[in-house]
């Protein structure tokens, strides 16, 4: 595989650290937050993070740890 | 990964030993206590728990042990 | 992690043999019992137990093995 | 940990051969049968079984096969 | 363990091959055919299968390969 | 266990490269279309696949991967 | 197994590296966008990405990382 190591998706994770991210789960549950950190199975700790409901922001997280397993989509 | 070992998702639950947890479970339950311990696996120990519905407490449990698997999230 | 071994998941498993516990089960299904046996999956072995329906008991099990990975939550 | 080898879960399992079983299912399906065999992931074999509905016979089997990730509980 | 080697599950897979057989997915979907073959994940290969609904055959298949994973249970 | 290695199931699907197999997925998605290749994980690669509703084409894929993890049944 | 290397699964994920993809996740959502980059957990790596309803564009994002597990299917 030719793919340089900066287009992987653990690197684009890394490149999103401090950034906002809105990460899609399993059940229809949308959270936007600033992404701090994340490890090997994808899990993923958020600061200043809400809940989204039609966009709107429905419970607001200073911190919030996600485990990688249910996460559908993460969009940087 | 030029992450400092601090900002990973189990050093954010060891910082969060003692203090209390919201964690969320697949099938839309939620579980506020205090966090007392976990392992690898994310399994986790809480004391002084209480299952929430709507924001209200709805059952008390002095000591429980919730399964890692099925854990969506964790807000210290 | 400096947890003593004492407070983790397992350790509080281990301290409730012999005595009653509560298991959530995935599916909204509730057992209470006297907890006899546990392994390295989770998997437990209740006696006396009762399945449990609206906090009444629905249906008496003199012994009961339960699979560790469908189980969301115990109480002991 | 001190529990004796005879209470695990898969001595209870062994203890139970060729004897009557209630197994429930996930998705709410119930068999009851004589346990002859089952494996290391709970692989169970049934003879004279029956699924059940509502207490009553529903499905007569001879011979069935289990597969054990999908058990929820066992009781002998 | 003091089971005879002939009575596990895979055993009696084993003398099913080139018996009729009926199986049980999940999502109810029941399939009935002669057992061909399967390996050790319990993926499962059918001749002159058909799809069960309500008893009546609602689909057939020449040939069949299940995967063992979305397998309920099997009866020879 | 007696089998012949050309009755199981991954040689029947290697039997299978360039003829036309319906798959079927989990959550009611059947698939038809041209084996083209496949993997140890049964991910599947179809070339001048549809997707089927009911019997009828509803969406038409030059090249397809399906995922083995969701796949129910293959039909060769 | 006779397959080219060039058949299989991962490389015609290889050959799609910066073309049009549509990818149809667990829970019935579809997401079409551009593939950047993939991994051996078939994580991916979409630009230009759009959520789609019906045909129709509904969330649109400028990169996308899609978790492996839940891709039922991949067209190049």
């Amino acid at each position: 595989m030719e793919q340089k190591p900066s287009s992987r998706p653990f690197d684009l994770l890394n490149d999103a650290i401090n950034k906002e991210v809105l990460i899609v789960l399993k059940g229809d549950v949308s959270i936007r937050g600033t992404l701090k950190a994340f490890d090997a199975h994808m899990n993923i700790v958020l600061e200043n993070a809400a809940e989204l409901l039609n966009g709107d922001q429905k419970t607001k997280y200073g911190k919030l740890i996600l485990r990688g397993d249910n996460i559908l989509l993460i969009s940087p």
